[in-house]
């Protein structure tokens, strides 16, 4: 994950590789489930083998503690 | 839908908007859907009620007839 200022606001970012669309379309569902679930919702960018998930709280427009939390919560759906 | 250039690659890009994050990922999957079905895919961004589709031809750097074609089908989705 990287810390990137996106408009002005921070953000956490990380782009997650996959090695066709469908596969990264799956994991954007994977992601969203997630958000649903825990009501917070990041922006996620789906491309050709690529999902870039950015986390960040409006409300404060920047990072939340809660955002750490959902980062690490997403990576622990590839694992 | 507006042209914009995104690093020096123009792009079909258009925004569409919904009233939460489930119908957004709804519309996500069936753009998604769409992009198999025809083997373009383009970047879709998803966050909490608002789907932005990108559509450009990467092999071209820039936009093809094929992207105008495909911007309408993803507005025929909604109809």
């Amino acid at each position: 994950w990287e810390i990137l200022t996106v408009c002005g606001i921070e953000v956490l970012s990380r782009d997650y590789k996959f090695t066709n669309f469908a596969e990264a379309l799956a994991f954007t569902n994977q992601v969203g489930d997630l958000a649903e679930a825990e009501g917070h919702h990041p922006e996620i960018l789906t491309e050709w083998g690529k999902v870039t998930v950015r986390w960040y709280t409006r409300k404060i427009k920047g990072l939340h503690r809660n955002d750490l939390i959902m980062a690490a919560k997403t990576d622990a759906l590839l694992s």
